[in-house]
C-alpha cells in the first residue's frame, strides 16, 4: 500500500500518452482478430487506465483507487463500497444473506457481518446451498508478511475467518507470501521467511483450532509439495502476460516473478494443492474471506479454474480498516503513526488514539456540544464499530457523540479502554505460542476434516 | 524445434514494423534514463529483430536462425558455428583448450573434442585452473521431455557428460523440465512427467555412475526441496520481462509460465540447489555441457550470477546433430522420418538411412567414381564423425568417399553397421533400468563429491 499517488507515479499527460498507446494496441488486436483473452484483458487495461486519467484529472470527483498496492479515496467517510460493488462485479452482503448465515449456522452473525464490514461477496450463496446438503467446504486466507510487526487490521480477516472456522467446523489453509515480499520489497529470502514465521505467531494467537488449521509459508511449501507447484503451474499456463497487465498493471520492466506471481496465490484456492487434508480430491468448494483489495487475484483464479478443471473459490469481502489519521486510505505497517500494533503497550495505545485518531467532533467543547460531532467521518468511532461486540452500546455511542453528549476525549477513551484489553490479551495468547507450537501449525499434515 | 520460417510466422513488412517500433522504444528509454539492464535487453531485441530482417530480405546470405526452438540455415553444410561464436561472444574450443584438457584430466581427449563437436565454451579454463587447484566442480545437463522417445540425436550432451564425469570424478545433476513442455505443449502435467521418467531410463541407460548422478523432474522436484526454490525466485527477481523478451522472443500474449520460466533453467546452475549434495555450500562451480541453442539460458543465468551472489556457471557448447535430409535443421523427434530413434529396430535403422540420409554422393556410380563425393553435407559422413571412435578409419572413409573410391551405398552401409550394435546395445542396457533404478536415480541424496 501506498499513498495517493500510487507507487507507479504517473502524472495526467504520461496517463494520456498511455491511454492513447492502449486504444491503438485494442484496435490492432481487434484488427489482427486475437484471441478473445488477450483482447478482453487489453480492453480492461484500457477502462482502467481510463479510470485512472479521470480520476486524476477529475479531482475529488474521481472514483477510489483499489488494487493489491493502493487504496486511496478523497472522501473522509473512506472508500464507496456499493460503487466498488458495481465495479469488481460482485455482490452485496445484503439482510438476506446474513439471515441465511444465521439460519445455516446456527450462530447470531458476527459483528463484521452485522455491520457491513464484510460487504461484498462472490458464490456465498452456492456454498451455503452445498452445505445444507452436506457438502463441506474450506476456508482459505493468507497474508503478506512484509515485516515482523502486524498491526490491528491485520486481524480482520482472521478474527472472521476463526468465526466461520467455529460456526462451520471446516479446515483453513493460511498463506503466507513470503516469495511475494521478497519479490517486491528490498528484503533478503531469510528475512522474508522470519517475517512469515512470526506473523505466523499472531496468526495463531487469533485462537484457530490446530487441528482444522494448516499455516504455510510459500517459500517453505512450493518446496514441499509437488500438487501445489503442479496447480501453480496449470494457473501459470493458463494466464498470459496481457491479462496480468490489464488486472494488475503490470509493465514490461517488471520482473519476471511478479509476473507470475499471481498464479501463486490462486493454487491454494484448489482443493488437491493440499493431499494431506484433501487426498486427491479436486472438487471441494474453497471459500475465501479477505480484504476486497486481493479480489484482483481471486477475479482472475475465477477465470482460470474452469478451464483447468476446478470450482471456482468463493469470496466474502471486507472493507479497509482506517488508517488513525483518516478513512482516506488504509492502516499501513509502514507508517508507524498510522497504525496500532499488536506489540504497541497500553500507553502507547494511549497516546497513539488521543494524537493521532481523526476525530468528527467540532473545534471547541461549545460548538460540539452545540452542533454534535460526525461518527461517520470520526476514525475512533469506526475502530469501534471493528471491534465493541455490543450492537446497542455502539448505536448510544453513536447517537451521544452526534447529538454532541459525548465529546471527543470521552469517545477516544471507550476506544482506548477496548483496544488496551484486547492487545494485552492478544499478547498474553501470543506469548503462550511455543516454536514446537508454531511448528505443529505449520506442517503438512491430516487435519480434521469430515468428507 | 520448429521449420525455417520460425514459429512466430513473420513476414518482412510484419518484421520491418516491428524493428520500428523497437527502435523508437530504444530511444525512449534512452530519453526516460532508463535501467542499464532494460535499455541493453531493449537493444539486444532490437538487433535480434535486425538480424531477422536481414535474414528474411537477404535470403541466402542472411544469418543461421538459432535459438532454444528454432535451429535451422540454408547452407547444407550447416549452421556456420565460427559466426555463432562471434555473435554469442562465446570462445572457440581450440586446439590449446583440447590439449589443456588431455593434461588434466590425464586422458585423450573424446572423439566430440578432437573432432569440434563441443566447439564453443565459456570459462573452461576457468574450471580447469580450479580443478588444478584441488578444487572441485560439478557438471549439469539437462532435457525437455516432450514425449517418451528419444532419438540418438539427444544422446550427444549425454555422452559427452558421462565422459566428463568419469575422467574427473564429478556429481552430476540432470534436470528433466517436464514444467516447461506442459508450459509449451499441447500435453498434461501427467504426460510430461512420465515421458520425464521414461527419458530418465534411456539417460541412465548412457552408463552415469548412480553413486555420482541425480536426475530430477522439475514436477517433483521443486515440491522436494526448498533451496531450489528459492533459487528460482532469487533468479526470478532479478529478470524482467525487457530482458526475457529480448533473449527469448517472448511476447505479451506467452503464458506467465513461460514468462518465468528461464528462472527454472538457471536455478542447477547454482551448487545451494542441490542441499543433499553440496550442504549449503554456494560457491561450487558448474559446468554445464549442452547444445549452443540452449545458450540464451545460461547467458541470462551469467548475468545474474553474480547480481544474487554466485559463480557463473561455465559452459561447453555442442554443435546439432543434423536431421537426415540434411544439416540445414537438427534431428527432430516430433519428425519419424527426420530421426533415428533409439527404440528403432536394425531393419528400421537400416531403411532409414538407405531412404533418408542426405547423399553427398553423385547421381549414377559412373558420375561418383570419376568426380568424387561432397562429405561435408553427406549426413552418413556426419553420423560416422559423431559415432565412430577410430579417427584414422575416419579420415579413411572421408578421402575415400571424396576420391570416389567409396560409394554412397557403401558409406550408407558402414553407418548403418555402426549404428545397429551402438543402439542395439543401448536398447539391452535399458532393459536393465528397472523401476527401482530409476528411483535410486532420481531421489535426493548425497552423492560421492569430495569436499
Amino acid at each position: 500500500m501506498t499513498d495517493c499517488q500510487g507507487d507507479r507515479g504517473n502524472g495526467p499527460m504520461e496517463l494520456y500518452e498511455k491511454l492513447t498507446q492502449q486504444g491503438d494496441k485494442v484496435r490492432a488486436l481487434k484488427t489482427d482478430k486475437a484471441e478473445k483473452a488477450d483482447v478482453d484483458a487489453a480492453v480492461q487495461l484500457l477502462l482502467k487506465l481510463k479510470v485512472d486519467y479521470k480520476q486524476i484529472t477529475d479531482g475529488a470527483d474521481g472514483e477510489d483507487t483499489v488494487d493489491p498496492w493502493n487504496v486511496c479515496t478523497s472522501n473522509a467517510k473512506g472508500v464507496d463500497y456499493d460503487k466498488l460493488i458495481v465495479r469488481f462485479g460482485s455482490n452485496k452482503v445484503d439482510k438476506d444473506l446474513v439471515d441465511r448465515i444465521e439460519k445455516v449456522s446456527g450462530q447470531k452473525p458476527h459483528r463484521f457481518l452485522r455491520r457491513g464490514i464484510f460487504f461484498s461477496h462472490r458464490d456465498m450463496h452456492q456454498v451455503l446451498d452445498s452445505y445444507e446438503k452436506q457438502k463441506p467446504f474450506y476456508l482459505y486466507t493468507g497474508r503478506g508478511p512484509s515485516s515482523d510487526s502486524m498491526h490491528v487490521g491485520h486481524l480482520i480477516p482472521f478474527i472472521f475467518t476463526k468465526w466461520l472456522q467455529d460456526v462451520f467446523d471446516i479446515p483453513l489453509v493460511v498463506q503466507l507470501t513470503d516469495d511475494e515480499k521478497y519479490l517486491w520489497k528490498d528484503l533478503t529470502v531469510e528475512q522474508c521467511h522470519s517475517f512469515a514465521v512470526e506473523n505466523a505467531r499472531d496468526i495463531i494467537a487469533c485462537g484457530f483450532d490446530v487441528n482444522k488449521t494448516f499455516i504455510f509459508s510459500d517459500l517453505d511449501y512450493m518446496g514441499a509439495c509437488p500438487d501445489f507447484y503442479r496447480n501453480v503451474v496449470k494457473v501459470q499456463k493458463h494466464v498470459t502476460f496481457n491479462q496480468v497487465k490489464g488486472i494488475f498493471g503490470f509493465t514490461d520492466s517488471d520482473c519476471i516473478g511478479k509476473i507470475s506471481f499471481p498464479a501463486i496465490q490462486a493454487a491454494p484456492s484448489f482443493s488437491n494443492s493440499f493431499p494431506h487434508i484433501f487426498g486427491s480430491r479436486k472438487d471441494i468448494q474453497c471459500l475465501i474471506p479477505c480484504a476486497i483489495d486481493q479480489d484482483p487475484y481471486f477475479r482472475m483464479t475465477r477465470d482460470v479454474a474452469p478451464r483447468i478443471g476446478y470450482p471456482k473459490p468463493a469470496l466474502l469481502h471486507s472493507t479497509f480498516f482506517p488508517a488513525l489519521q483518516g478513512a482516506q486510505t488504509k492502516m499501513s505497517a509502514s507508517d508507524a503513526n498510522s497504525s496500532i500494533f499488536l506489540t504497541d503497550s497500553p500507553k502507547q495505545i494511549k497516546n497513539k488514539v488521543n494524537k493521532h485518531a481523526f476525530s468528527g467532533g467540532k473545534d471547541t467543547v461549545e460548538e460540539h456540544r452545540k452542533y454534535g460531532g460526525n461518527a461517520d467521518v470520526d476514525v475512533s468511532f469506526m475502530y469501534l464499530t471493528f471491534f465493541l461486540e455490543d450492537d446497542e452500546q455502539l448505536e448510544k455511542i453513536r447517537q451521544d457523540y452526534t447529538s454532541g453528549a459525548l465529546l471527543t476525549g470521552e469517545l477516544k477513551k471507550l476506544l482506548i479502554e477496548t483496544l488496551q484489553p484486547m492487545i494485552a490479551q492478544h499478547q498474553e495468547r501470543r506469548k503462550q505460542v511455543t516454536d514446537e507450537i508454531v511448528k505443529q501449525f505449520m506442517t503438512p499434515r491430516p487435519l480434521n476434516f469430515k468428507h
